[in-house]
C-alpha cells in the first residue's frame, strides 16, 4: 500500500502553509509526493476562457490537458471521490501520498493544531501520529513546535519510508471500492501477479494496474 | 475499448471552438464525456499563489484538489504521458473520448480544415474518418459545413456510441503499457472477470479496475 499521512486541523491553523514547508523538506529528500487537498467548500481551478474551462461548461466531465511536461484533469464526480479512489489514480513511482484534510477518514494523522483557535484536538487518538502545536498536551504522540519542520519530515521518514512497502491490491468496480479480506487478497496478487509475469516487458513490477470494461 | 476520437488540424482553423460545440450536443443527447487536449506548448492552469499552485512549487509530483462536486489533478510526469495512459485514468461511467490533438496517434480523427491556412489535408486518409472544412476536396469520406454541428455530433453517435462496446483489458506495469495479444486478453478478462464475480458488491460489473503494488 502507498503510505497515506493526513494533515488535519480547524481552519485557521496553518496547515497548508506548514504542509508547503513539509514537502518541500520532504522532496529536498529526494521523494515523489503526491498531495492530496480535501476542499469541501470548493475550488476553482479553472480560469473563465481558457481551454479547460471552455469544454467543462459546454458539458464534458472530465477535461485533460497533456503536455510534455504537465497534466491535468478536472473532472466533475456525480459522488465525491473517496481517498482511496483518489489513491488508486496515482501513478507510478510515487513514495507517499500526504493529505490536507480527510480528517473523516482512518488513515494516521497529523494534527496542526493553535491555543488561540481552539481548546481541544479534533483527532481520535488512536489514529494521532503527531500534534504541531503551539502549546503542550499530555499525550503519548511527539509533539513539534512550527519552526521544527525537519522534525515532522524526519517522523515521516522513519516512518513511512524506511521499510520496503508491503504488496497491496486495490480493486474497484463500476467506480466502487470492493473491500477484500487478507487471503483473498492474497489470492488476486498472486494469481495475477503470475499471469502478468509470463509477458514480456514485465520485469521488475512494482505496480500493475488493470482495467477491464466489459459489455 | 473505450472509443476514441481524435479532432486535428493545424493551429488557427478553430478546433476548439468546433470541439466545443460538439462536446455541447453530444451531452445534450445524454453522453457521459472526457476531452482530452494534447498542448505541445503547455499550458497554465495554477493560479500563482493557489494551493495547487503552492504545492507543486513546494515540490509536490501530483498535487489533488477534491471537493464534493469537482476533482482536479496536476501533475509533472518524467515523461509525457501517452493517450493510452490517460484514456487508463479515465473514471467509470464515461461514454467517449474526444481528444484535440494527438495527429501522431493513430485513433480515428476528424480533422478540421480551412483554407486559408492551408492547402492540405494532413490526417493519413487510412485513420480519417471525417472532414470539417470550408472546401470540398475529392475524397471518399463525408465532409461538413463549420456550421453543420449535428452532422457531426450524429456521425459520432452513429460510429462510436450505437453499438455495446466490446470487452476490453488496458494493462501497465510500472506505468507503462503492456501490448497483450488477442487470446492473452481473453485469458485475463475470463479470469480475473471470474475471479471478481465471486466477490460481493460485483453485480453488473461493466468496469473492473485493479492496481497492484509489488514490494
Amino acid at each position: 500500500m502507498l503510505p497515506v499521512v493526513s494533515f488535519v486541523g480547524r481552519s485557521n491553523v496553518g496547515k497548508t502553509t506548514f504542509l508547503e514547508k513539509v514537502v518541500a523538506g520532504l522532496k529536498q529528500r529526494g521523494y515523489k509526493l503526491a498531495v492530496i487537498k480535501h476542499d469541501v467548500h470548493g475550488f476553482d481551478i479553472d480560469q473563465p476562457g481558457k481551454d479547460s474551462w471552455r469544454f467543462l461548461k459546454a458539458g464534458g466531465d472530465v477535461v485533460v490537458l497533456s503536455s510534455p511536461d504537465k497534466m491535468a484533469m478536472v473532472s466533475r464526480p456525480e459522488q465525491e471521490l473517496t481517498l482511496e479512489q483518489l489513491t488508486a489514480l496515482m501513478m507510478d513511482g510515487v513514495d507517499i501520498i500526504i493529505t490536507e484534510g480527510y480528517k473523516g477518514e482512518h488513515w494516521p494523522k497529523i494534527e496542526v493544531y493553535r491555543a488561540d483557535v481552539s481548546d481541544k484536538i479534533l483527532s481520535p487518538q488512536n489514529e494521532l501520529i503527531a500534534l504541531v502545536s503551539d502549546r503542550r498536551f499530555d499525550i503519548d504522540v511527539p509533539q513539534f513546535d512550527f519552526e521544527d519542520v525537519d522534525g515532522v519530515v524526519q517522523l515521516i521518514e522513519t516512518e513511512f519510508l524506511s521499510q520496503p512497502s508491503a504488496e497491496d491490491i486495490h480493486l474497484s468496480v463500476n467506480g466502487h471500492d470492493i473491500r477484500l479480506k487478507s487471503f483473498v487478497k492474497d489470492a488476486f496478487i498472486k494469481t495475477i501477479a503470475g499471469m502478468v509475469s509470463t509477458l514480456h516487458g514485465t520485469q521488475d513490477a512494482r505496480e500493475i494496474r488493470l482495467t477491464i470494461r466489459l459489455p
